[in-house]
């Protein structure tokens, strides 16, 4: 049964109904409860579906990353890339679990990948430029970014897919997300850096130090895509687009960690109407996660203290929003059980 | 390659060389990593295994429910016991998801089920008398109840299940629980006392008036055993001896919310060895859990609100213990992947 559109309340309320007839007590299935309400929004209907979901991992090199702000290498990035596509990293364990397919891009990785080794080839260039005394990306390499992740999510939605989450691989990326954070929230940089795949106290200092100096050097960015072009890396702003492209198509949105809800909070500000597609799957052990959610006013399905990225939240969480889709459909009423209902 | 027992600390070491050879930041799995190290010790194994898992409901029915503590009519229980057996119950979707067993044990519900209709008899008596005014069971009830959760656990061990978890159903059985964890922890019943199905303010002021008055009647108990008695269910019993069995034969236990976690600290006190076999699923909302938990020093895979009992938790949580063994089992090393690990 396909509800009314136009009478919103009235659909709410249609929807509380279902839930509340299913035999458990009033609200006892909790969080799965928001998630199958929300479900139904976004698709327009009472019995909610989750077809052909899809993970897709941008990957991207950062100026940055050669300042000193990560505990790996630069060359991490592609070698990570080379282990997506080999089917050997956390990412393809949990999609290979779930059923999820698994897409791998470089969107701007300083390496050349072989032409037939699996990745998705949308390289806007080597890696972005280093932040501290120049914006990462100019303009134009920002608008190719942005229309690549659109472009992306329009051929996975025109191959039936509704639900998708996104990952990222990029050394040095944690670093451009605090920026991307604070300087669109206004938290302090002192409360959002973290320590990323392992700093010690002395690299944390060195992190949080040279992003201070980037903040000196380019004061404060007028809009949200000033701060992607000024701060951002080009798996970043990929997963911008793909965001809003992927809400534009009504799509599940599944958001994964700290990285990729600076993407969200950048295409939330371009646009608020995205909110109700997304559903945040975990809470980061980087501490300016915490920090982000509490801002959004949101609260992540799970708190594992993951903090590897790669969208491994998303596909960790994958179960419950099926969890959510099942039950709905599937569980019997008061009434069909013959259940007391109070 | 079957690490040698007598040597655990070198165990351990191996289990940590192991983890940390996977193309990750070290400890980046969070939660994941601490489930693959414990499913390595309870397995005795560097690749440890989920092998034909089970859910078992027990259910039972207290006297205490018919002097008013419960937002639901005792004929709930039996209504949905035959729910369960006809799959319309948030725990057969959830188990039928994950591909999990579900076992339905009548453990002394007050009612005659149909021979045929697949509910496993065990019942003890129609349920137990109202802890008010007299122990909840005799003695040889008590016995009768653990033999039969073991004896359950000794048949589906041998059917090779080695992951089992246990929910319950049984209206009034918060208040069983919440009596069992404040006589066992001297977690005072204010602190404890919660809304179980849905209690509104006038009914929760009165279940904490009766639990009282049972306690003023009843006095201290000197041990687990004879708190059981005094204050059990037939299913938290048979919870009780199936989960000491399962513990015995090394089975990865999952442990649900309120009550089952008020059956393992029964069971935790008669053997506190049992305690690295068990995996606590998730944190209920009902009050008292979050407290018993602190009390037990764990943390549970899940925070989703949930307050339904059935064994949900258990079934929720399950991928993610599958997550822990795929990494284990499935992840690239740096090695294998030629990926630089620092």
């Amino acid at each position: 049964m396909k509800p009314d559109p136009s009478d919103s309340a009235h659909f709410e309320s249609d929807i509380q109904r279902k839930l509340d007839s299913k035999t458990k007590p009033l609200g006892a299935l909790g969080d799965l409860e928001a998630v199958a309400k929300q479900l139904c929004i976004i698709q327009n209907t009472l019995s909610p579906r989750v077809v052909n979901p899809q993970l897709v991992v941008f990957a991207g090199d950062h100026g940055i990353a050669l300042d000193g702000v990560s505990a790996y290498p630069q060359e991490v990035t592609w070698q990570m890339v080379m282990n997506f596509v080999g089917g050997g990293a956390a990412i393809n364990v949990f999609t290979r679990q779930h059923d999820i397919t698994l897409s791998v891009v470089d969107a701007g990785v300083n390496y050349d990948f072989p032409a037939d080794c699996g990745v998705i080839n949308q390289k806007i260039a080597r890696g972005t430029k280093s932040f501290l005394n120049e914006k990462a990306m100019s303009g134009a390499e920002l608008d190719a970014a942005l229309v690549a992740g659109e472009k992306l999510v329009a051929q996975l939605s025109a191959e039936d897919c509704n639900t998708i989450g996104f990952g990222e691989m990029g050394i040095g990326n944690t670093s451009s997300a605090t920026a991307i954070i604070s300087q669109i929230t206004g938290i302090p940089l002192e409360d959002m850096t973290g320590r990323g795949t392992g700093l010690n106290d002395a690299q944390l200092d060195r992190k949080l130090s040279l992003l201070n100096q980037a903040f000196e050097f380019h004061g404060k960015q007028p809009d949200a895509k000033a701060v992607l072009q000024t701060f951002g890396g080009f798996e970043v702003a990929q997963m911008v687009g793909a965001i809003l492209s992927a809400a534009a198509r009504e799509m599940i949105i599944l958001v994964d960690g700290f990285i990729a809800s600076a993407a969200f909070l950048v295409a939330y500000e371009m646009n608020p109407g995205i909110r109700g597609n997304a559903i945040f799957c975990h809470q980061s052990d980087e501490g300016g996660h915490q920090t982000l959610l509490q801002h959004l006013k949101v609260s992540p399905l799970l708190n594992l203290h993951l903090r590897l990225g790669e969208g491994t939240g998303c596909a960790l969480a994958f179960p419950l929003i099926e969890s959510a889709v099942a039950f709905m459909n599937q569980m019997a009423s008061f009434e069909d059980a013959g259940v007391s209902s109070e």
